[in-house]
């Protein structure tokens, strides 16, 4: 695989790049991101990816400078180059540089830069089969996890704080209630019932959310019930899951030491990963 | 004035340096700043900063790679080399450079930058003579706001507010309790006595806060209790101002259009003003 970075359409070796000191990302963490994975050499759900990213952009006021379609352009510009296949591609834009005030710089010119993560599908299998251990946490984020903004202190340190207790993610708990974890949605299984916390300034919007709850749940005749719920819910319930872009869906089968459920992966969540897995082969083909 | 930035110790022209896409302070936000006033070509208070500074990067886990020592030869060599006497130095320490995850990279190495910010004190002198208005927002950024973090996106919005209302700053409220304003400490003058918010996470230290309750109040015979209080008990008092590294001491004499007090500078603040420059002065005096 090259390294490369593509910065404002431009592909450069990775390393060439050359971001100032004054980038508002740099400073202020002002800026958006998404992450796309990429499976057989395509960009997965790329529109509403892109749709997200500059709905973002919009909500904390960054002029968005390109359209959805140079978007998806550069994501197929990079993927060609790199010549990688299975990856996630990683996508920002900041407000740009500017003098050091809070407010926006007059005249900054926001700027966007992309590049490959290399991903280890494999050994995100092998923890699929048998499900993860996660801890928790008090959710003590800003009140606008809805935007995926460049602002992630809080998730960086309670990630780490996860890989410490050698745990794959920590799961937020804001008021009692269960929101999310640190990039990926969290929800559980109930009665046959898919629970999650519902979609609102507290949690991050993510697509893989978004297609359990539109296609995969109703191809298995699931519900999914958008309720805030506490931790002794979660323990009482049949089967627990993580799911996001980056992990796909993650069977939970450990919470803070404590089982869920009976400590094993459960019939429904491995029903809801197969389904996952046909959209993506349907979406996704491998090229001839 | 020569425009430079300090990278690491190494002293570079504006423009030459050059940031990694993967620097975290871009990705995530993930570090920790201070900004030191210079006046007289003398960098202000420099010591109680960088140990500010250097405690900060230790809350959030960032190695300190620099000594206090250290930092202060690089505040004196950027005034030396930009030939500057009044400005202020802008400070930033990321974790450094790493693979795109959450949790901290195994082999990074906390990236130092440094500049020097151009300032207008006169510009400043003429809004302390007739004090400034400002106006208020719901705080809900998160729950460190005690560390000089680069996640400000909500202090970004939030003063582009204020600037969008022709107003000097942003005052937040965090459950109908006033905490501080996007950039700077919030005190108001009631009976003679001097109110602010207590030091807890909620509000961001710093040193000019610190002068005035260490030193300045006493030397004018004035008490400061920290205890929260809300926009009711603001609007009563006799007198508000803002305190900070950046804006010194300035009266606040209208809040949401409201007056606070009778509107104009009170009689309080000026002696505050005066003490404090007369306390920079004799820190930092001219060069000879």
């Amino acid at each position: 695989m090259k390294k490369l970075v593509l910065v404002n359409g431009e592909i450069l070796e990775w390393g060439q790049e050359s971001i100032s000191v004054a980038d508002r990302g740099h400073q202020f963490g002002d800026g958006v991101f998404e992450v796309v994975p990429v499976y057989n050499g395509r960009a997965f759900a790329i529109l509403p990816h892109m749709d997200n990213l500059l709905e973002d952009a919009i909500k904390v006021k960054i002029p968005a400078i390109y359209t959805v379609e140079e978007l998806v352009e550069f994501h197929e510009a990079l993927i060609a180059e790199s010549g990688v296949s299975d990856c996630e591609i990683y996508t920002q834009i900041t407000r740009g540089a500017g003098d050091y005030i809070l407010s926006f710089p007059e005249l900054s010119v926001p700027q966007l830069t992309m590049y490959i993560i290399p991903v280890d599908r494999e050994a995100l299998e092998e923890k699929r089969a048998k499900g993860v251990n996660i801890i928790t946490e008090v959710d003590e984020r800003w009140a606008k996890c809805d935007v995926n903004t460049l602002n992630r202190l809080p998730e960086v340190l309670a990630r780490q704080k996860a890989r410490e207790s050698r745990a794959f993610d920590n799961l937020f708990i804001r008021d009692g209630k269960v929101t999310e974890s640190t990039e990926s949605t969290f929800m559980v299984v109930k009665d046959e019932m898919l629970w999650t916390h519902p979609e609102n300034k507290f949690i991050h919007k993510n697509i893989t959310r978004r297609l359990i709850k539109e296609r995969l749940a109703a191809d298995l005749d699931m519900q999914v019930i958008e309720k805030a719920f506490d931790m002794e819910f979660v323990l009482k319930a049949d089967e627990a899951f993580l799911c996001g872009p980056r992990v796909g869906i993650m069977p939970v089968t450990k919470i803070d030491r404590t089982h869920v459920g009976d400590g094993h992966v459960g019939a429904v969540v491995p029903k809801l990963i197969a389904a996952y897995n046909a959209f993506v082969e349907r979406e996704c083909p491998k090229k001839s």
